[in-house]
C-alpha cells in the first residue's frame, strides 16, 4: 500500500480541475437534491444540489449552500421573491436531466423544459416540485447566513410540506431511501446507489448496540 | 400507489421520536465522518457526524454543524481550545465503534478508548486523527456561525491535511470513495453503501451529457 499525503501547501498547488475533484470529494457521500424555485413572474428554475444538510427536527429546518455563482444566483433570488423552494429526491432514471440542470441556462429559461422533468404545484407553496420526483420536500424561506470565509451562504428553509409514497415510511418514521431509489453523489459528477447494511440501536455508554429492524 | 401529504401541521403533530426520524431521512443520504478532537492537557475526543458540508475547493473548506447539546459541546470546545479537528471517513467494519461514539461519555473519557479506535497523531495539526479510517481529513479552525432559526452553529474549517492510500485517487482527482470503502447514512442510524451506477460530463446547454471513465 502506498500512501499520499496532501499538505495545505500540497493542496494549493494542485491544478484547479484536479483540486475541484479531489476537494469535493473529500466529505464524503452526498445527498443530491433538484431544488425547484419561481420567481414572481411564474419563470420557474431548478437546480442540482449537493449541499443540503438537516439541521433540525422541531422545527423541522434544513439548510443548503449556496455559491455566490452566476447559477445559484438564479435560485437564491427566486427564494428571496417568493420565499419558497423545494428539495426533491433523485432517482437512477432521472440522473442525466438532474445534471444537465448545472448548465448555465439564460435567466428565463426553465430547465425544467430544457432537462425534460415536469413541473408540480402542491398549492401549498408557491415553488415547482419535480413530479418525478419520489420524495417531494417544500420549504419556506427562513434566515440567509453569509460565511465569510469563502463567500459563499447558508439558505436555511423550514419544512412546511412532505410529499411521498406511505410505503416507504416506517411505523417509527425512517424513510426508506433505498427503496425510495435516492440516489447519491460523490464529487461533482460521480452517482452512486446505496443499500442497506445495518440499523443501529440508540448508544449508550458500557451498552451493547442491537441491530434494529428496518420496517 | 398511496400518497402521504404532510402539511406544516401535521409534521408538529407527530410523535417526537417518529418526527426525529422523518425529518432527519429528508436531506436523503448523509455523508458520516468521525471527528477528532483533543483538549489542551490531551484529553481526545471522538464523535459520529452527519452534517458535514463541502464548501469550497480554493480555500479547501468544510463546515459541519454542531447541534448545542452535551455531546457536540465537548467537541467544540476542544476546536476553540486548539484550533483544529480531523474528519475521518468510516468503513463497513468500524460502523459500530462509530455509532458507539454518539453515546453520552462523561468529558475527560476518550471515545477513542471506550469504542475501541485507535489514536493516530500525524503531527500536522493538534487534533487526533482515527487510525483505522481510510480517508483522513485534518483541518484548521475558521470561523463559527450561529444559525438562530433553531440555535445550532456552522463551524467552518480550512483542509490542512490529507491523507489516504494513492491507488483510490483517479488521474483527474476524484476518489474512489466505493473503493476506499465509505459508507452513507440515511437518518441517524441506518448505515449504507454506495455502488457506482454513472460519472457524466460537465453540463452545457444544448449538448449532450457522456459518460466519463472512473479511472
Amino acid at each position: 500500500m502506498k500512501f499520499k499525503r496532501f499538505t495545505v501547501n500540497d493542496i494549493g498547488n494542485l491544478d484547479r480541475d484536479f483540486r475541484r475533484n479531489f476537494i469535493n470529494c473529500l466529505s464524503g457521500f452526498k445527498s443530491v437534491n433538484l431544488c425547484g424555485t419561481t420567481d414572481d413572474r411564474g419563470n420557474t428554475n431548478l437546480a442540482i444540489m449537493s449541499s443540503v444538510v438537516h439541521l433540525g427536527a422541531n422545527p423541522a429546518l434544513m439548510g443548503m449552500v449556496i455559491r455566490p455563482s452566476v447559477v445559484s444566483r438564479n435560485t437564491l433570488e427566486n427564494i428571496f421573491e417568493t420565499g419558497s423552494f423545494t428539495f426533491n429526491h433523485i432517482s437512477s432514471g432521472m440522473i442525466r436531466s438532474a445534471h444537465q440542470t448545472a448548465g448555465r441556462y439564460d435567466k428565463g429559461i426553465s430547465e425544467f423544459n430544457e432537462v425534460g422533468l415536469t413541473e408540480f404545484f402542491s398549492g401549498e407553496i408557491t415553488a415547482p416540485y419535480v413530479a418525478e420526483s419520489h420524495l417531494k420536500i417544500g420549504l419556506e424561506f427562513r434566515e440567509k447566513i453569509d460565511i465569510k470565509s469563502n463567500g459563499t451562504h447558508l439558505v436555511v428553509g423550514e419544512v412546511v410540506e412532505v410529499m411521498l409514497e406511505e410505503r416507504f415510511i416506517s411505523s417509527d418514521g425512517i424513510i426508506d431511501l433505498e427503496a425510495a431509489g435516492t440516489i447519491t453523489i460523490a464529487g461533482l459528477d460521480s452517482y452512486h446507489k446505496a443499500s442497506k447494511i445495518v440499523r443501529l440501536s440508540y448508544p449508550r455508554p458500557g451498552l451493547e448496540l442491537n441491530e434494529l429492524d428496518w420496517f
